[in-house]
């Protein structure tokens, strides 16, 4: 039971949601360039000193809190196909795992304030932001 | 005041730690790639199924929970260089931010049932561990 790993708990605080026209997971594509559409960033004001710097064109990655995964989960066949073995979720990018945290590289399209649109995000409408961090390029240019 | 962000909070539960040399965070590199020890993944035995599949050789991405962060803060300098401007964190990598979540690239080392050694991993020891996924690959190769 992953429920019973309760040595620590640390809580997540989201600094916006998702706005996309996804609503349903049967829908969505499984990754952000397997067919995504445009989708807003939208943030809290009380974090808008951490977002003022983002701009056009740059590609980011984005970190949210899958909140229709499942997290007792620890093994699935890859992409919903029984064929596949059955493989543990640490080797998959299913969103059913014990942190349900998704990684998501999207490209900046426009920064409207505390609103930011993205191409290549295929998390669902609604879906809490946790972090947002920079592409890393090489070691010369940080 | 990122902490009155509260509408929603979500509890992470580590999935193991950190075993690493690096035990404070003025020696520690900044990244993974400049100059981090070998170091172990240490998973807690209610994920060994998640764990299973990992293997040698490859190349995966390790989510940690950076517990000696600072949360309240939004704007840095670069890397601590206080001749570049201060810059929102959402468009750095500072581990102060407000839900310190790490991402490093490491490459798998040694598979010993729970213990996972890996390369290129600049967490300090003790770090909770919330999760690994693969690298993507090409679309096609999924």
């Amino acid at each position: 039971m992953v429920q019973a790993v309760r040595d620590d708990a640390y809580p997540l605080h989201p600094v916006g949601r998702v706005a996309s026209p996804l609503t349903d997971t049967a829908s969505a594509p499984r990754q952000g360039d397997e067919g995504a559409p445009t989708a807003w960033l939208v943030f809290h004001p009380q974090v808008e000193r951490a977002v003022r710097d983002l701009r056009v064109g740059t590609d980011m990655l984005v970190l949210t809190w899958l909140d229709r995964a499942r997290r007792d989960v620890l093994a699935v066949h890859p992409r919903g196909d029984a064929n596949r073995p059955e493989t543990g979720v640490f080797s998959t990018r299913s969103p059913h795992r014990p942190n349900p945290i998704g990684l998501h590289r999207v490209r900046v399209l426009t920064v409207d304030g505390l609103r930011v649109e993205v191409a290549d995000l295929e998390a669902l409408d609604g879906t809490p932001i946790l972090d947002v961090k920079p592409v890393l390029g090489a070691a010369d240019e940080r």
